[in-house]
């Protein structure tokens, strides 16, 4: 497929990547900053553009990869080429494409792309979405040969998922934060506590999170607690966080 | 080394394996459950007892790995054998034994341990802490027939240990489960999510947290955060944790 990507941050990098590698053309980058449309472009082929009246018209499928407050507007200006128009945000509506063309979907990577680090997308999963049925099929083929985790997912679904993912990468890594910080103020190194982070991670692969809780707060062991909290006392506003989350661990549900 | 083990948890189960694989002679496993002692005992070779009057006096280690609050009382009943006495809690001070004996010592390790699942154990981060400079070093040396990760561990720097796996571990886990549940709710499977957990874990095995943290808040995305809000206006508590932890990330300091 001949495809064209608007934008270069890191979902536009690692996507364009696994097309380059899935053999697909890459026609065009565009980016409003010349120097990053020009970096990507020449690391899967294409040609770099920061001026969207440069658009080439012969490719048959627009990403646009921008943050989501711009993808209205890009969309707007990328309507009259009557190409298949997809944007690849979580939280943004099908219909914010479907306002300019009924020839539109999503193709949404639900992971955590860093430009620093490698990553196999062909296990990256993808949620897409078509305006119509043959729109889905295609989308699905195409990204079926990128990744072998596909998945059609509404709008609605797709917007929880994105709020799923904050829980379960955003707020997780705020905590590994926490964890380093009160490491290093103690003259440890974060070292030490890596390969927790790491098992806690792969235990939930196969079980349940539920199943596999552990720590003071699931066993109510209420001495424990308050000597953490006292470990705490210099610092407020993580002794808040620590005894709300291990309310909600005293309160949840273990049998799921 | 003869090694004496009294309890038969988690933790228990997984050392005294580590121990044998290792070429340790386990003497005996004891629990207050025949039943536990005679399942542990028969997987690594040792002999079962139920009642503390029946240790053998013919062993150079006990290793106290029971619940924090039994510690005290078992250290009391073993220290008339003057045997070196050990205990593996990460919340728990040396002096729970020098009360009763000059010759012990701490061997925490600081990982999440579940019977159901095999793990390496030369990778499990172990934090020794002896009496004296000589206890220190037998722990040591001991510690690193088990472990290729060894750490000398002070018992203040250890209870910072023990709160900062809270946060690195317990509580990751339950916002784990907050995503699954979020999911299930909208018939989405927690498949589609596991991915991004292992990298999320994956990707702070090298780089520093506040370095690779993503999301809306760190963007300060406020419209973003105000549609999660909104889809989580049927859960309170949720509400509360997703705002407290966002405005933690908006205020945290990215350049460590």
């Amino acid at each position: 497929m001949r495809i064209t990507i608007i934008g270069s941050g890191n979902v536009a990098t690692h996507m364009a990547a696994a097309f380059k590698n899935a053999g697909h053309r890459m026609v065009q980058v565009y980016s409003s900053t010349m120097q990053n449309a020009a970096m990507l472009a020449y690391h899967v082929g294409a040609e770099a553009i920061d001026d969207l009246a440069a658009i080439n018209t012969e490719t048959d499928l627009f990403i646009i990869a921008v943050k989501d407050d711009a993808i209205m507007d890009v969309a707007k200006q990328l309507a009259s080429y009557n190409k298949l128009i997809v944007h690849t945000s979580g939280a943004t509506s099908i219909s914010a494409l479907e306002i300019f063309t009924s020839n539109c979907g999503v193709f949404y990577p639900l992971q955590t792309f860093s430009k620093i680090r490698e990553l196999n997308f062909l296990n990256v999963p993808l949620c897409i979405e078509g305006a119509d049925d043959d729109i889905t099929k295609q989308l699905q083929q195409l990204a079926q040969t990128i990744s072998n985790k596909v998945y059609k997912v509404s709008t609605d679904q797709r917007k929880i998922l994105h709020l799923a993912a904050v829980f379960a990468c955003n707020f997780p890594n705020y905590l590994y934060h926490v964890a380093e910080q009160l490491l290093n103020q103690n003259q440890l190194d974060f070292n030490i506590i890596r390969p927790l982070i790491d098992e806690t991670a792969q235990k939930v692969q196969q079980a349940s999170p539920a199943k596999v809780q552990t720590g003071p707060a699931v066993r109510n062991d209420e001495k424990t607690m308050q000597a953490h909290l006292e470990l705490l006392n210099n610092a407020a506003d993580l002794q808040v966080i620590y005894k709300l989350l291990s309310q909600a661990i005293i309160k949840m549900d273990k049998s799921e």
